[in-house]
């Protein structure tokens, strides 16, 4: 068997959060319409905006790879996702249903914060410049987004649910 | 229906959090037997010795609670878990392996980082002083286990997979 090297766990992982970048897409009109909180709604409807820039991000390093943008089925997204839709679902029509929806989206930006700071520091390691960079400007974005769930959560939405 | 409040969502990620702790504790062994550096080999050990902590810490919080220690399903953490089993075996003794490995507990730190933010800041709002104390403790812990990992990823392990 050939040995695998970290050119190939790049590739292996950049279908992995490719795949979790289109759930997120489906997820976010979804956590957007239940939100009871203007400013909680428009949230997730800028970060949906973001997220297509980060999914044409992911396709410009696949071409930088010379390869075809293709997912991978991601067992982690799909759990949080699920989660996500239980806490929809059971805090449905209820007054700590924003906090929910903000832990939610909180546990998507970290599944997301970790891959992409793995992918960047693994580009550099491989000498891809410029996919490092494109995997950090998402990063930082993704980073952003989780501190403004958290101010969000701090300020406004959980002195209501309390 | 009765409403749901801030409480109830706090006993559910409780019970969510507590469930994935098990999880990763039974985890942590394969991911330490798996490792090729010791450093790494080394960390994954002394990471379970802490997780034990934690368990212990989130019995503490739900006897604060007055409630019994018990845990709920996380898809979440199956999917990250399973991901991790994945490049365990599709990297199995490659010169990938390790990094795999890295990045695979950190995806499991970034969950935990979540979800225990989030438990830390609603215990402050339900004024549960003593929990909030307990939920930072490992909060703090987690932040420094996903730190490390990314040291010993910059330092070691990827060069070696280059």
């Amino acid at each position: 068997m050939a040995d695998k090297q970290l050119s190939d766990l790049f590739l292996d992982t950049l279908k992995d959060i490719y795949y979790a970048e289109r759930q997120i897409l489906k997820a976010l009109p979804k956590m957007a319409n239940a939100a009871q909180s203007d400013q909680l709604r428009a949230g997730f409807k800028e970060h949906q905006q973001q997220t297509e820039g980060h999914v044409q991000r992911l396709e410009q390093v696949f071409e930088l790879l010379g390869k075809p943008a293709r997912g991978k089925t991601c067992d982690a997204i799909l759990g949080i996702v699920e989660e996500g839709k239980e806490i929809m679902d059971e805090f449905k029509n209820t007054t700590a249903l924003d906090a929910g929806l903000i832990a939610s989206g909180q546990a998507v930006e970290h599944y997301e914060i970790a891959r992409y700071g793995t992918l960047r520091t693994w580009a550099e390691q491989l000498g891809m410049s410029e996919a490092a960079k494109l995997l950090q400007q998402t990063l930082d974005e993704e980073i952003a987004t989780d501190k403004k769930l958290t101010d969000l959560a701090e300020t406004e939405v959980n002195k209501k649910a309390a």
